[in-house]
């Protein structure tokens, strides 16, 4: 049986629990505070933020992956970042980590930790504390439990996002299959603009894999995944993915490069797509997902820097906002988007579910029927099609609409 | 005399008539067309968008500046960007310089043509014809001419925005000095992001200068004015910038880089930058002006990627249009700007007239009275400063707050 869609997200897999639980750090009236434990040691893989500001738990996350290389739980935090915080911050995720260990029987560097929220204001590690205590007592292992902590690390956020998927390997004693798990979850609403990563994404699976191919396995599918969305162009300080895997699903262990690697790739990719897809259509204020396919063309370098030109330009996204076929803005973001091409070759097509527009080729803008064009604008998911005819690479890149609501949202943030 | 500022714009200087009119490309009840005519044939310069698909009026007058390198009108017509309308969109040029030149009894190759709107339509050729002949019979060159051509060029424009100069050079003869004008005129407040060039631009100068020192000049003074500026990051199809100088001054012909052409590119950046900032402040639906400074850098090019990126931040921009003083914002985008440096040691200010409050220093965000930085954030033009530590460079950049009116005007600009 291949890959197939399974409900939940990071409690699918065997053996992890997660808890959530209100810790007043900022918000008050909701959870805001998640923590993923697994019931034994996991590699661990993990990708983060470019941006030369990477938040204190950043740097404890990176420490870990690059160093242990394995850890067993993570807690995380919404309402604030925990960045541009100096040596006071690193101290808190010391403290966060030396209680969550003792708490949890685990060694303090076998904690990973996640904060999300506004940049520079102290955590009270009180707080902090008073929900690890809490979560602690009500870890389950449930899709419920699951789906809580999800919604505990969401900011501006108007979803929770989850996605999990099974596929089969062969069984450590070589004798038929086993199912394999593979969840996760995500928030991410503003300041995203993954650059080598993503917003905080967590994702857990049973499977048991070489710690070195899972950090090649989740380098190989974020630059198609998170990295090639965009919300407004802004990387954050706290962008952080992270993968953990416990091989309780007892399939023989993964340590080369084999057609249960290539599984294991389709089914992180699958997801990672999924929860990237979701992030961009739940940008702050977005009432529209912008997909945008490129075709055709040199290299797949510059199919992507086309892709995310044309998602990312505040004009491509205020025209979608206003279901407004101004086609030639398309046209422009792909002539500042860097690579070269004839603009005498190419075609760009607005494409929905039951009809296709083309708004040029030929070097120049088609006519087209208005009232066609506004009906595939209006829908959820608005996708442009650009054929380059210089090859036969390919990418695609998601984004959102421009509204009043991201003005809005980000004219009075930290009230 | 040093230089000095003096009113008026491209009528500024001697030779130079101007004209506009109301020819109904695609406004109704304003005037959309403009005409700047020489009375002797000037050396010409420019710089053009970098976007790939290049306006057919932007194609004409690059092959004028590298090919003849020397011109006598310009016109322009706003409405319709005559951008991505193929071999219909480079015969409409033809037609025009075509009737223009022999209406002004100029040879076509010495008329320059600019376009800006919408992109996409045709422009029909009759209309182009109609306002040449009705501009032909009124140019002149008062002030009020230079100023109503400013007017005619603007889009979503608010304001339009000229801008000279003048300065004292030695006569041809030898004998005491001449007073030598430079004016300019500008458009420009969406689709700004001007990279190598800005949206269009006209200066014109009675200096007597060689062509090459004209082009060394103008190249020279544009990386640190216009393309200092961003409205939203989207690079035009269309952007133009043209000095036309007619020598008509009198002055001993500028053909070495001497003190005269020291103080003939001082003049220059003074327009240049007058204008830049103006269409900066004028971004569609701005409300506020954002300057950023970028002090103490090892490398000129790296003081410009962090300037422009704070100016850029969508972050940033919704932050100042909500008078929100969430200075995270600046140190995330100072953190993907590219070059790197130690955010230990820099120092973020937010500057008013009359009063400073520090942002960030010593790795974190400061505590800072909320009231005052409320009060500096609510003036016309707010300023950031950031001291990276890092050597002895600097640069500026300037932009616009994001705010619904963008949002609104681009949700529907066709219409």
């Amino acid at each position: 049986m291949t890959m197939r869609r399974i409900s939940g997200g990071v409690t699918a897999a065997k053996g992890f629990r997660a808890a959530s639980c209100a810790a007043g750090i900022k918000y008050q009236g909701r959870t805001d505070m998640a923590m993923l434990v697994s019931d034994v040691p996991c590699a661990v893989a993990g990708t983060f933020t470019t941006n030369k500001v990477k938040a204190a738990p950043v740097l404890w996350d990176m420490g870990i992956v690059y160093g242990e290389k394995t850890a067993q739980a993570v807690v995380v935090n919404a309402g604030i970042a925990n960045a541009a915080t100096g040596p006071e911050g690193l101290r808190l995720c010391e403290g966060t980590a030396a209680f969550a260990g003792e708490t949890l029987g685990i060694p303090p560097r076998a904690v990973l930790l996640g904060s999300t929220g506004v940049i520079g204001p102290q955590i009270p590690l009180d707080r902090i504390t008073a929900g690890v205590r809490m979560m602690a007592g009500v870890l389950s292992d449930t899709q419920e439990a699951g789906t809580a902590a999800s919604r505990a690390i969401m900011t501006t956020d108007t979803v929770n996002k989850e996605f999990a998927v099974a596929f089969d390997l062969p069984t450590a004693s070589g004798e038929g299959t086993v199912t394999v798990h593979l969840g996760g979850m995500s928030k991410g609403s503003g300041m995203i603009h993954p650059n080598m990563c993503t917003m905080l994404g967590y994702i857990t699976t049973d499977c048991a894999i070489d710690q070195a191919l899972l950090q090649q396995a989740l380098s190989a599918v974020v630059p198609d995944t998170f990295n090639m969305i965009t919300v407004d162009g802004d990387t954050s300080t706290n962008d952080t993915l992270l993968v953990l895997a416990n091989g309780l699903a007892g399939n023989a262990p993964i340590t080369a490069a084999d057609e249960g690697y290539g599984l294991f790739c389709e089914a992180l990719f699958s997801v990672c797509r999924d929860l990237a897809v979701k992030m961009a259509g739940d940008g702050e204020g977005a009432t529209r997902l912008i997909e945008t396919n490129v075709k055709n063309c040199d290299t797949k370098e510059n199919a992507k820097a086309f892709a995310k030109a044309v998602v990312g330009s505040s004009l491509v996204k205020a025209m979608v906002f206003g279901r407004d076929a101004n086609c030639g803005r398309i046209l422009c973001a792909l002539g500042y988007a860097g690579p070269d091409f004839d603009p005498a070759k190419i075609e760009v097509y607005l494409v929905g579910d039951e009809d296709t527009v083309c708004f040029y080729k030929d070097g120049q803008v088609q006519a087209f029927d208005e009232e066609r064009a506004l009906a595939i604008l209006s829908a959820d998911h608005v996708r442009f099609d650009c054929d380059m005819q210089t090859g036969e690479c390919g990418a695609t890149a998601w984004g959102c609409d421009l509204t009043y609501d991201y003005v809005k949202i980000n004219g009075d943030y930290r009230s």
